[in-house]
């Protein structure tokens, strides 16, 4: 019978601009007496690794620009807030009844950029990494060393979607696993090949780390075990590009 | 530490209609061995449950109308397979490049309207279950009684989504747990009350058990174990009233 494991790593505490995250992560892995190895996920808020790389604006800094004025007035928002999405933007998806939907620079459509001031310190807002994949990529080649194991990482964060009510948390950046799993060209149980089952494993492990997790407990970091995903995805695979998306 | 763990349930054999599925679960669960107590949530994929509520329709049974015979014409499809999916539709939301993507009688947005060729028997297709909510609780009902412990139970399927590739399982039918979880009034680690966090619950539990079901093994069924989401969820409540979304 196969099985999985998830776990959620208490202990973390809040993080600063600076902060070494890996040594932290490192650190509270090792107190809670969970044995990593190879094949092991961690899975990491964004929120800690942006704060980490000093993605962090205060309010205060931020000159809004006319549109930004205009939009907040008219949705009762903070204009400068709105700067900042239209800032981490290089185009916007939808402007209307309130919401801003912009498709940020790395390619991710969600509401505000990513943009949040939730879990962030007073009078200021939090924004996406950089570059998550990158981001991912350096968390795991410090938690392979300490560990001395084949790890994935996964920097994910809660997006809305269409059509469905609830957010759900998605992988924004991968490194060591698999993002994307093609099983085209398998057969199924009638020996018929599949036609179209790429499964999007990484935004499924980043939705189930979030249950473990969960959203105002300090537990930015689930480690998930028993699954076998080892690969060289990305989280830059999970991006539709827009002129194959049927929604932009 | 909080921990959770899904296992996948092997041996349940080729389901047909008619077929007492639930039996069939407790039979299956029981020969694995796996112990089932409250709060246990068990993902069942859609494709099971249609089959055995008879959702198979022979492909020689279906007279394709003009536009399902001119739209199979123009991307290489099978018309009676269109003239389904128009069928099992209430709303052509997309219908561009060869993709149609419809809106279902359940309020689903997905390719195809959930009509699916795979792992139906040669020449027949499957539709899925008429009521996912009411296949969820019937299945609910079952297993409660058979394991004496208050359980949940999802309806699962691959759906695919707007401007991320790759499909994720999602929650068509749920009993006995929430579907959505607001944590909106909850305050964050600084203190600050959260706006908009309502995670669906039952989409990542759904996404997480495909990991473990897989797609091509006869793997249809999962367990959860160690989640604490009881409550009076449904597969509805996933679903965005067509006036509150901005991408249809």
């Amino acid at each position: 019978m196969q099985s999985v494991q998830l776990f959620g790593i208490p202990g973390l505490r809040e993080i600063r601009p600076g902060d070494d995250l890996a040594a932290m992560l490192i650190e509270v892995v090792r107190a809670s007496g969970l044995r990593i190895g190879t094949g092991d996920i961690f899975v990491v808020a964004q929120k800690v690794v942006s704060k980490a790389e000093g993605r962090i604006v205060a309010l205060e800094t931020v000159t809004p620009s006319p549109i930004a004025l205009s939009w907040a007035e008219q949705h009762g928002k903070d204009p400068r807030v709105v700067e900042l999405v239209l800032r981490e933007s290089r185009r916007v998806v939808r402007m209307d009844r309130g919401i801003l939907i912009t498709e940020t620079h790395h390619g991710f459509v969600c509401a505000n950029a990513g943009v949040d001031s939730s879990n962030a310190p007073p009078g200021s807002v939090i924004l996406l990494p950089v570059d998550p994949d990158r981001s991912a990529a350096m968390l795991r080649e410090r938690l392979e060393a300490a560990f001395g194991a084949r790890l994935g990482v996964i920097i994910s964060d809660s997006f809305g979607r269409p059509w469905r009510e609830g957010l759900t948390n998605v992988a924004l950046g991968v490194a060591g696993i698999e993002a994307l799993v093609d099983f085209r060209g398998q057969k199924d149980t009638f020996g018929r090949v599949l036609q179209v089952t790429v499964i999007a494993v990484a935004d499924e492990l980043a939705g189930v780390a979030e249950l473990v997790m969960g959203k105002t407990r300090q537990v930015p970091v689930a480690v998930a075990q028993g699954f076998s995903f080892a690969g060289q995805g990305s989280g830059r695979q999970l991006v539709r590009p827009c002129n194959m998306d049927l929604f932009r």
